[in-house]
């Protein structure tokens, strides 16, 4: 097994857009660039804080004095502004122990941060179980004079479960019956069965090719995807992530996140091999650059073949070559983006048919609110005193189809009951048949491309090309069939998600391609619902979209409503969405019978006889796998900005640009 | 790897119902019983298409004179009645050629075999090219006075494609990079981590444990289905599979196939090592029965470990115990049955956090119409003059669940927006919100229990114990979680599936467990859609369903508009439908962390050193793997009614009972 190896050549076909550049851009206003790293607030938490260490300790038992003792930690919901005009936020305290999204304390600051003069921040509001105050003072005052409403004490860790909120074992674990075994393991024995060019970031795998693209935004892209030479794909990329939250605290019911600010691309560290991906699979590093300089992870990407255990085709019959199976293999590439409390999984499943799979699964940990009564409807008590908040995530791709050439028409092809009569029809049933019958439409407007799945999922969607036809005259096309969740955000209106993931509202939408509507987001929507530098509608101008350049918007998503099993990390098998892009009369035929992974079985002329096979000369092979390399997991390689190796002094300091609004600690 | 041996003890937990028995229960009207061998028909046609021999070769250049020459052969359609007081059906003929599924000619007979003399039997009516005749008489004179209005002459098959509704590789096929080398495999290094104790069909892995039954009516199920010694599933087996076609011709239009009818389990055939399951399956037998004799496979089941390759659940974190990834290992328990041109894959999927995915894929061939421009919007052209036929498959499974206990409610969680307002909101934003909220309501009247997922599926159905609480005061539970293709039958009020079907008008449906009422269907319903012996419908009676016994029936299924990608068979990948059984709340947290096969990292107290890591001792294992035993496909062996073994003369014979309505040939 002879990978290509050596370093990514750093910006090469890595489309990487620095911070430091979007930060001196003058167009976004100065209240919308939120704060990325954590020092800009703090200051300002420092003033706050220390003041009401003896009365939070007395009141939930956690303080923020300042490092290296607070058992308090800060986060800050976002969007912070509507339009750019302000800044403002509500700070959420929870426990600083692991895994502290799901260790609310119920206490809330409403913090103003408007402009670049540090010394204008101020506190607006203060809120402790449900109780409101204009002013620490105020909050203080009550503390003291008794009419403060305090929250029941809250119960003792459970000491025998813990560390609950880790990912630890369990020391109560039931043992499960031969779990000291480790399990089933893919093995190319004959060799893997794709190629990747490390330096022009390419890779093909059974008639597929495509390139890879990373960059800070979205991380993992793929460019001009092509299967048997022909392309079928010039960009596939996921363009933003949203997670709306509802509650009835500060910080779940105003938090509206837009995944891309934080970077979606930058927050991607080591995936762990044996784990995160299979033993054989083949990694590729990624850079991205921030304003403190750049860093490097060397299995950014993995990459490798999967078999889906269960063929692509078969049947059993008995008459001269219609008994047999094709083996449904796949090429799966993957990279994991951490995004504070939340894992996404990007996966990108290529199948011998023609067909991608594009599957985004989550894990990770839940944004926790603190669980009471009162928050019954919004979500589920996971824990005495925590609960996982009702939320929706919505996950946007771009996915410029090119489907026989740029020149794309958007079919919907529905279903509905009709009523007939036939002449043959007999008097035993009779005159009339109910049964179904097919419409396809062409959607000739942008304006009408705004889609969602007709109910029951009667019909769908596929760009085709009218003028290339497959052999039996019908137009060349790939359908967008729904996958796993196919769902769209429920809440539509909100003031926090107004203009700024309008795209959401849908299940995908089509549009006529220009560089102009490169994304349907950017980082700076998140803190600019109101005023968005994207507006998503406005690609949807009233342009004729017969036989243009389309793009396809298409979401996966899921409705989380927490439960137990989400504690403490979200699974991936119900936490995953996923959309199929597949041949649709583009072929004449199932190409995958192409594959010599098959196997073909002639009746024997006598029953009893073993029956007579053909598998294309495709043998098992059997020898000792290469044996898996120990253990070791580095994580990033930091970069200062003078391009020389600039490692963090300390762990701490290693996860501040992973956390970003989600743990922002006091450092005095 | 020592596997259990040893034959499945005939009759011991395998639930079979004999077709001998039932063809003497007196209640079945003898018209409804259909026929099963293709013996019944053939005397009928045997009269009816020699004479028009000369005719059929000069219109299509086919015939039916007898065999072995014969160059056309018949199907039928069911329903052949609709309330047992008669049996008539459409034949249409077909190219007896490989595939014959895709070589309909547009020549149909309406034939009347009601009763039991067969010299009463006669033909009703001829259909060629949508002209009507009341006799072959009539047909032949319009023949022979030029008023027959032709078919085009139908193109060659075209040579260069030869063989192109089989399965072999075409010649045309396009070599890919690397397809001559087997791919990954996967291999358990360390041993299978699965237990199978054939005498008892029972199997266990991880906390899993269930028996298995298996009968002719449909094949594969599973019972005393449980987790960590806690029943969650009395039965989980599939009960019906409808497949309804639409079409413009005499055969498609009044086509709705009910599959128990043939047998889904007697129609399980061997499956074929290394490619419908992989290398290191294990199979079971099983054995069925009918009025010849009985048929034992030794691969009927087959049972493997799978890697997911995604972990089921991580996090990239820095705290102490945050960051780690457990192995996403499934269990998979497969049975494929085929059903004439279709196959079924039925696969229960067993995962480690306690869901069971139940997943139905479907291969095989098309049950093809003749393509014309008339056929526009009833399928699409696959051929020259082959088209596949638009049809909708649902399958329904009984879920029989025990959560926590036999007593259960239904509750139907839901979520919609709200606008609220709260003290502490801003004047930034206004004061009011717009966010979701759940509802939950328990569904009290099995009247109210015939369920449809709600739309953009905000919100689910689930089964809890109201008495059973989780550590958090949640009543515990198991969802009835929507996988891939949530769908429900299309057309409602046909008379060919009035009432033979109702659970297919729904996504799923909850009723109280009774031993009256123990499947949605019987093997007779096909014939019966006016006067079915099962009316799901009948099941729904006003009863009170909470803290109840209670039986979800739940549908899988696929609205097949066919492709040109559906020639020559079928693709698993989008043919699949599938639904979870997912707990909910029904522990007190994810008890996938259970798992030894996951790992714990611990960041390092000095950037770029590498992280500690704790593998629960779970190492890989590298070895020569077992060797795979040369291929060798048997098919079944056969037993006559007295026990002893009764090979089947020729494979011709082989096929009959595998055929049944779908391939009548001549016999004379």
């Amino acid at each position: 097994m002879d990978y290509l190896v050596g370093p990514l050549p750093v910006g090469e076909k890595t489309k990487m857009r620095a911070l430091t550049e979007i930060y001196h851009r003058p167009s976004i206003p100065y209240n919308a660039r939120g704060f990325t790293t954590l020092g800009e607030l703090t200051p300002l938490l420092a003033q706050l804080m220390p003041p009401l260490a003896d009365v939070t300790e007395d009141l939930f038992g956690g303080s923020a004095r300042g490092l290296p003792n607070d058992t308090l930690v800060g986060a800050i919901m976002a969007p912070l502004s509507f339009d750019g005009s302000f800044r403002r936020g509500w700070v959420s305290w929870r426990r600083n122990t692991p895994g502290p999204w799901l260790h609310p304390v119920n206490f809330f600051q409403y913090v103003d941060f408007s402009g670049t003069d540090p010394s204008q921040w101020k506190l607006l509001k203060l809120v402790y179980n449900h109780q409101v105050f204009n002013s620490s003072e105020a909050f203080l005052a009550a503390y003291h004079d008794g009419t403060l409403k305090r929250l029941p004490n809250r119960p003792d860790q459970d000491p025998a479960a813990g560390g609950w909120s880790t990912r630890k074992r369990p020391e109560a674990s039931v043992a499960r019956d031969l779990d000291y075994l480790p399990g089933p393991r893919s093995v190319s024995f004959a060799g893997l069965r794709f190629r990747v060019d490390r330096a022009a970031q390419y890779v093909s795998w059974m008639g597929w090719g495509m390139y890879l693209g990373f960059d800070r935004d979205m991380g993992l892209s793929l460019w001009d995807i092509r299967f048997r030479n022909e392309r079928i794909i010039y960009e596939l990329a996921p363009q933003e992530a949203i997670a709306q939250y509802a509650g009835n605290d500060p910080m779940q019911t105003t938090t509206a996140w837009l995944d891309r600010f934080f970077g979606m691309g930058s927050a991607v560290r080591d995936m762990i091999p044996g784990y995160d991906c299979p033993h054989e699979a083949v990694y590729l590093p990624a850079t991205t650059h921030n304003f403190e300089g750049s860093i490097v992870r060397s299995r950014a990407i993995c990459i490798f073949e999967h078999d889906a255990a269960r063929p692509i085709t078969r049947h059993t019959g008995y008459s001269e070559g219609e008994f047999g199976a094709t083996r449904g293999y796949q090429l799966v590439i993957r990279s994991i983006s951490t995004v504070g409390n939340y894992d996404y999984l990007f996966d990108y499943i290529f199948q011998i048919d023609g067909t991608i799979e594009v599957r985004l699964s989550a894990s990770g940990y839940l944004q926790g609110g603190y669980w009471e009564p009162a928050q019954e409807g919004y979500g589920t008590a996971i824990r005495e005193t925590t609960m996982g908040s009702l939320h929706d995530h919505v996950i946007n791709y771009k996915v410029d189809l090119d489907v026989a050439g740029t020149k794309n028409s958007l079919l919907f092809t529905s279903t509905a009951q009709e009523t007939i009569t036939q002449p043959w029809f007999e008097d035993d049933w009779g005159s009339e048949v109910i049964q179904q019958k097919i419409s396809k439409t062409f959607i000739e407007n942008e304006d009408d491309a705004l889609l969602k799945f007709p109910p029951n999922f009667q019909g769908g969607y596929s760009l085709v090309n009218k003028d290339a036809k497959n052999r039996w005259g019908i137009p060349r096309g790939y359908a967008i069939h729904p996958g796993y969740s196919p769902i769209h955000n429920t809440v539509v209106g909100s003031k926090r998600l107004l203009n700024n993931a309008n795209w959401a509202r849908y299940n995908l939408a089509v549009s006529k391609r220009k560089e102009t509507e490169r994304s349907s987001s950017c980082q700076w929507n998140l803190n600019l619902p109101g005023d968005p530098v994207v507006d998503f509608h406005k690609f949807f101008n009233g342009e004729n979209i017969t036989q243009e350049d389309l793009v396809a918007w298409v979401n996966v998503g899921m409705h989380h409503i927490p439960q137990a099993e989400d504690s403490p990390n979200t699974r991936t098998n119900l936490a995953a969405s996923s959309f199929f892009l597949t041949p649709l009369n583009y072929f004449d035929a199932d190409i995958s019978m192409d594959s010599k992974n098959s196997i073909l079985l002639s009746a024997p002329k006598k029953a009893g006889d073993p029956w007579s096979f053909d598998d294309y000369g495709v043998a098992p092979v059997n020898c000792i796998p290469d044996s898996i390399p120990p253990f070791k997991y580095v994580g990033v390689q930091t970069y200062g900005l003078d391009g020389k190796p600039a490692a963090p002094a300390t762990a701490d300091e290693m996860r501040k640009s992973a956390e970003l609004y989600h743990r922002i600690k006091l450092e005095l």
